[in-house]
């Protein structure tokens, strides 16, 4: 399987983990998840993040879920291997890695503050999981309380050349995507791929100022491709992209927007359930009316979403 | 002048602070602010808070700002008096007060942790402002740091008499105003004006869950107002909802938020300069350009929008 | 092997894990520790805590540590399994308690901030872990930054009956031990063995005030021993404990506390190495004559103290 | 009045605000205060710290307090001015330099985070406050949650020439004065005059690490001038330091700290109240007792803590 390289561009959808109701992993479901990606454009998958329930599954069922990936889609695979500490996350980088993914993905821990502390701990990862294995920076502040100015993040491009990716998700993060292209074009970086997360809430602009793509799971993918592939159509981009914005928004609400994503996704057909692990967030009947109502009224404007009842 | 009550409704308009270029407090165009806020509809005006820039005025030009605000208008106003201590709050509660304002607004300082504390220290502040002053809980933790319970906002509302309304700006949040309502109607708990901040970006199903109304200063008030008086025209307020979304969504952005609202409300003619004094967030022309762009599209939807360039 | 139970006391020794210059574990050295532990009268020994660097373990390893200490020790031992999610803590606790521990010890994620999540989260380890297995509750703010108050502390307690054992670390603290025996006394909460961590560096009233031991790693566990069983000879209670405070308190830094300690245990003739694995606190060289000064001055009060150069 | 240097060195005494039991400040105490700072050979006085009680005070009553004690000594004196906005910062600034203030000192605020933040925050502040008032820059990690590194302290130190002092009392900081001291013989920043806060509990090697004093508040001051003058009888500072770490470790226990300081300076008839204003944290009559027992331990070691009971 092809490594994951700084060219990398497009969708990568991040999988939710499919539960069936008793919470054992619904392969069925995953495999039709798979498919339903392809069949959308997507140009990579992610499995394991954190929108994944990773830290719900053991590892030998998280290593089961990405070597039965990999054996159905020839797409690249990106990991989520996150841990507290470099043994775990380098007992899971050799299964996945040794199974086919294309990359492995790192978020910073909550308790890193200075600078210093960053870049360290990313050259740490780097010499714990070997040059060879091509990393993903993920650059969360919102839910990993890290702050990384751009300097930061050219630091670490500079002193880890395995890492090759952004997920960037900071917020705002607009002006943050701009200076990074402007370090790379003044030959003070090399060049990152760079995929926006945040649960694709600024992608309409990201595109436009330098962003390669997406890696989030909105409920809606299809969306995400139509955006990220519309760079010479930017009013019917904007269109799409407002078009979704109200659930967009429903969806990326902390706590409960798995819940959401995974109720769509029910509708949608795609899983057999929404069920998850705990800990949990749980929608209440409000919520779900109030989702099915944004799904009618996108419906009208997207016919993609137009859901039997 | 009328006291803050429990039956507040509608929308109380969150008035960034204008400064001339040279940093001055800028009172005509305060004014101008003011008369525009009364001819929406707005059904009061809140000073002082974070997006108007309090921590950057001497205690003299807050006191005037309050002052001038309460010449000009029979709107109730209220202001946000946080502070460090309790000493300083109360030095500014009892100018405000005495110059006519209806109620204070405190947030919580950001080192509560445990459900007691966040109790104690609103008992607290109501026994350092006194009790004939009525008060607005701010529950705002992606701000904060501070996590309110609803149990936690019910407490408060038993123990405090004082506190008549909530500035409500938890995300996700739709649920806690359910969950309070609930308890309400249990006997559980006083009635509180739940008015909504962050932006307004679930202003949509806040109102249909039991919320009063809005405390934000989005950059087009009218919208709000449609919103909180559209209660029996559900689809009308969708739209006019969704319309703003995408801008408002831009405006909603942690540290440059404020130079987005004051640069529409330049642009609308409603400020005479969008500076801020320092420390500040700048919009890069790119950003000025995506502003400019979204304007342009929501002007097709909603005529108010059609500023002359 | 026996569980552990609400009537545990003395002293459950942290142990470090040695390591080997190389990086691997050294199990002469962690043989040596065992004996050691049992030589100075400890009850009972804790693994894989914070300062056991369990985060830098491979599963394997770390369940290999476990067994062999099982193998060589009838005391009870105690096996810090916090993870960032169930799963991996419901696989370590299995294995570990198959392999005749005593019980397993969680922190909780520093995510948690309100009472209820606090609570809810101890019920949630409970329903994955079993019932059956003893649990010690670690209550360290300032390393994990979750904050208890006694209130939460007796729910838990009431809401988790295999909750034995409090890890208590608050700092400060003393209060919290009698509010927590006061409630026990008013039936308001079942017993919790409470044995008191925070580098030891109240241990000499945290007896006084009801606590029941210690568990910690300070590199004199005799001194900790000495204090716990002292308690009808207050002055001499005092005497040697203060003889150590300048020692503990220099043990007890973050960051470098667990290097102090090694290099300690390595002077005593305890640990071979003191090595630690990446990410690791390094001492100078002007620490470590720092140490050495303390260790002299510390050996006039304390002949154990008194090692060859 | 002199303006505070790069050389200043020796004990600044954070004073206490003396209110009587009506929540009054208490001049009378305050009066004997600075005559008994003065009598034990303190170098400086610190008004208006967190210990000071800043927060509780009204602007008058800060502006009052200083203007006294600068009408009573001759003693440079350093003002805590720390605010959430520039604007009353510099209002207090202002007013205390004016009445002959030798500087400020400000603390971060808790939400910075990059290096580029804190740096660009004390930009901002030298900007507001004028080049002409010596700065002290307060680096306490613990409290503040900001860290900054040795380069982000060597960074403010160049990018601002008003920064003449570094209250150090990051945990652990010995390394970091080592640090500091070797970036100023390499010629990459200025001198700083380095006082150690903390309470003082690694003042016996931070002395030796290149410190200049100690600017704390432990109710024995005359200890901390016996350690920092006593650098030529090494052994004889660590007795006297040893003898009081007891006593000085309880005091420091955040929350109750003051408390437990005010109370031995109302014991040494230094304070006729030991009276807080809220919110404040309160002694039990055990944390008394204890206190009593580890002043009578002391007056055996030092005469100068045999109070009268």
């Amino acid at each position: 399987m092809a490594l994951l390289t700084r060219e990398a561009k497009g969708v990568f959808a991040i999988s939710p983990t499919p539960f069936d109701e008793d919470g054992a992993v619904d392969f069925d479901s995953l495999r039709r998840l798979v498919d339903f990606y392809e069949s959308v454009g997507v140009t990579g998958i992610t499995l394991l993040g954190q929108m994944g329930e990773a830290p719900k599954l053991s590892h030998d069922e998280a290593t089961r879920i990405v070597s039965q990936v990999l054996q159905w889609t020839r797409l690249p695979v990106v990991v989520g291997v996150s841990a507290p500490g470099y043994a775990a996350m380098r007992e899971l980088t050799s299964d996945v890695m040794a199974a086919g993914a294309a990359g492995v993905m790192v978020a910073p821990p909550n308790t890193l503050r200075t600078d210093d502390q960053i870049v360290g701990y990313y050259e740490g990862v780097a010499a714990a999981l070997g040059d060879s294995v091509p990393l993903v920076l993920q650059d969360y502040p919102l839910s990993f309380s890290v702050v990384m100015s751009p300097k930061v993040v050219a630091r670490i491009a500079r002193a880890v050349p395995s890492c090759v990716m952004l997920k960037h998700e900071d917020w705002p993060g607009l002006e943050k995507i701009s200076a990074l292209r402007d370090f790379e074009a003044a030959g003070e970086m090399p060049r990152l791929s760079i995929l926006c997360g945040n649960g694709g809430l600024f992608l309409d602009f990201e595109v436009e100022r330098g962003a390669d793509g997406a890696m989030t799971g909105y409920c809606f993918p299809e969306m995400l491709v139509d955006v990220v592939t519309g760079a010479d159509r930017i009013e019917e981009s904007h269109d799409i992209f407002d078009a979704h914005l109200p659930l967009l928004r429903y969806e990326q609400q902390p706590g409960i927007g798995l819940a959401v994503r995974k109720y769509v996704m029910k509708r949608r057909g795609l899983l057999a359930s929404d069920a998850q692990r705990a800990p949990r967030g749980v929608l209440s009947s409000r919520a779900r009316a109030e989702i099915d109502y944004l799904l009618a009224r996108l419906g009208r404007l997207d016919k993609r979403a137009n859901l039997v009842a």
